[in-house]
């Protein structure tokens, strides 16, 4: 079976950059089966890029190669590694990117990708994606051993992700991410509203908005409505029915969110 | 050969929907040939869905699997549904996303998804795409006879579609879509025209903007020029040339137009 | 090995034309590798495309069909071709859009396509990317012989590029594209910077924005500075580090740059 390789990027789809990658790794690796996963990240965004690779790579096959580029570091001492995380490939920048997926699942094996025979010939400063990391995931593909990369790590840069915090009555978190339909999702989990009231009595507050009790989904409510439920990566989140909720709230990653009962 | 599975959402690229779903159809048939008919489709727009789906669909090969997902009642008792129409296997929420594809060619086989053992093992009450309708689609892919999904149904919901008017020397219409050059595209088909005059006699009125004459393509009139034409999808469609007549005009779909002569 | 075809429109994700090229060519080879170059393209932008076509098409393999649609004179008298560029072949309307890669290295054969037998039976006015060029790049997969397409043409349309002016301790050039970061793309060349010093004694402008030297990075300057460095295309480019510089600036393409020293 022809291995997959899956390109997450902030690349848009307006540039040469995707369909440089594409042809570095086709080039190298004809049979590359290459998916696209997301190219719209939001611009230089580590933290949301982390967590749409965490919550969309966990779903594909073992043996999958996940090659990410949100780079704003591209060209400075950070490094790029491949790492092996719950049985699949990853390769990307060392800037915290995969580490949502770390954090689930520590990573098995760490290579800082030194090896310049596995790069392009001509490594420009300001282009890794192309001519790194799509030159390695495709000699991946072709079976190649990661350890031929470079040196074993023992630890990837952290990500700087915001916990929740349980107190009395009370958890507060905070908007981590903002989704393609506005909704704002939060790092307040399912495990943690575990004992918390589903019914009016609990107050979901965002900024100076707020709205009662925690729904299923988001037809649970008439349009227009301010709503939360635990959205389908298993975190809390708050959607306005039928609207952006992002742009009508005025509402961005890093705006606080509690829930009281 | 290996069967295809075309996937039309209104996800857009910066989320991690459209990953996991690819994700979740290549770990139930590592084979499969995902292909990404359009995923920036307007959020919750059943309309312009359900015209999309027809105009890019019918160009597929017989087989192929077509998966839509736009979906504002997840997770409510809307059905989801399989269809075969023309030849071609369809799976989406029974919401009237098919209604202008089963307008064409009336479906030979409708079933309602209702089988679990078909789904991810945990299904959340946000996400079906991904954790019903991917899998559906993927063993269908593998073969699964579409009878084992669920229970026969004889209709699908039908899709609210405006129909356009012939009166005397007058049709009345609307735009039901706007495409991504902003161009306008009516409910008025080529047949309501046949017997149209094309020349200047004929007067073309969109809300408060008219245009005489009905022309053949774009470049028949100068830039910045308001032209209407019969579109590659057989519609009368009205376009400033060069521009964004949707925005230039401030006209949304629901406008009404008029043909007159 | 299936034959890759990529494609690269102004069509966006949201309207049924990618789609409905994408099914065209399957009908026709459902073993051909479709290959999404870029989608989002400037609508009607033929510069913008043409620098597009060059950076990315060049990585990919031989014998790779590459199909582009951006297409503002579709349906008059303007030509479809076929060219063969440098071991790729290149179809597309003949207005400029192969120009950046034909400027590199001229086509070894030229063919207007005129043979309508190679099309679909209608051929619509207005959307000659579904009608024509897919279904001539399907068929291509297919082993056609180019010849078959039409007759042979010794040029194509050249494409309307400005070519940067260097004089006495100062180049001038334009931004010739924005890229998806809004990095600001100039036709001066690492070539022609070649003995131009890199240090605060370099002056770059644009517009009435200036900065000082030329740098190898983005990182190499903080964030919120206008930086200046030859970019991944080989190309001078412009850029706010972390920002949009052609958002801040409010520069286009077309806006004078000059190096002076």
């Amino acid at each position: 079976m022809d291995r997959i390789i899956t390109l997450t990027t902030d690349f848009g789809m307006s540039s040469p950059y995707v369909g440089a990658m594409k042809g570095v790794i086709l080039s190298i690796n004809p049979r590359a089966r290459i998916v696209d996963l997301a190219h719209d990240l939001p611009p230089h965004n580590i933290r949301h890029a982390a967590f749409v690779l965490a919550e969309a790579t966990r779903f594909f096959p073992a043996r999958t190669i996940h090659v990410a580029v949100v780079d704003p570091g591209v060209g400075t001492a950070r490094t790029i590694v491949y790492a092996r995380i719950d049985g699949r490939d990853y390769v990307a920048p060392d800037n915290g990117l995969l580490g949502r997926l770390a954090a689930r699942t520590p990573p098995s094996k760490i290579v800082a990708v030194t090896n310049r025979q596995v790069c392009l010939p001509r490594v420009s400063a300001t282009f890794h994606g192309r001519d790194i990391m799509a030159p390695v995931a495709a000699q991946l593909s072709l079976g190649l051993v990661p350890d031929v990369l470079g040196p074993r790590r023992e630890h990837l840069v952290p990500l700087e992700w915001p916990e929740a915090r349980t107190l009395t009555n009370r958890i507060e978190g905070e908007v981590v991410a903002v989704d393609s339909f506005g909704n704002l999702i939060t790092n307040i989990t399912a495990e943690m509203l575990a004992g918390v009231p589903v019914d009016d009595s609990v107050v979901v507050q965002c900024d100076e908005h707020e709205t009662l009790g925690i729904f299923t989904t988001y037809a649970d409510q008439p349009e227009m409505t301010l709503i939360a439920l635990v959205g389908s990566s298993g975190l809390l989140e708050l959607a306005i029915v039928g609207e952006r909720a992002s742009a009508m709230l005025a509402v961005h990653e890093g705006a606080k969110v509690t829930v009281s009962w």
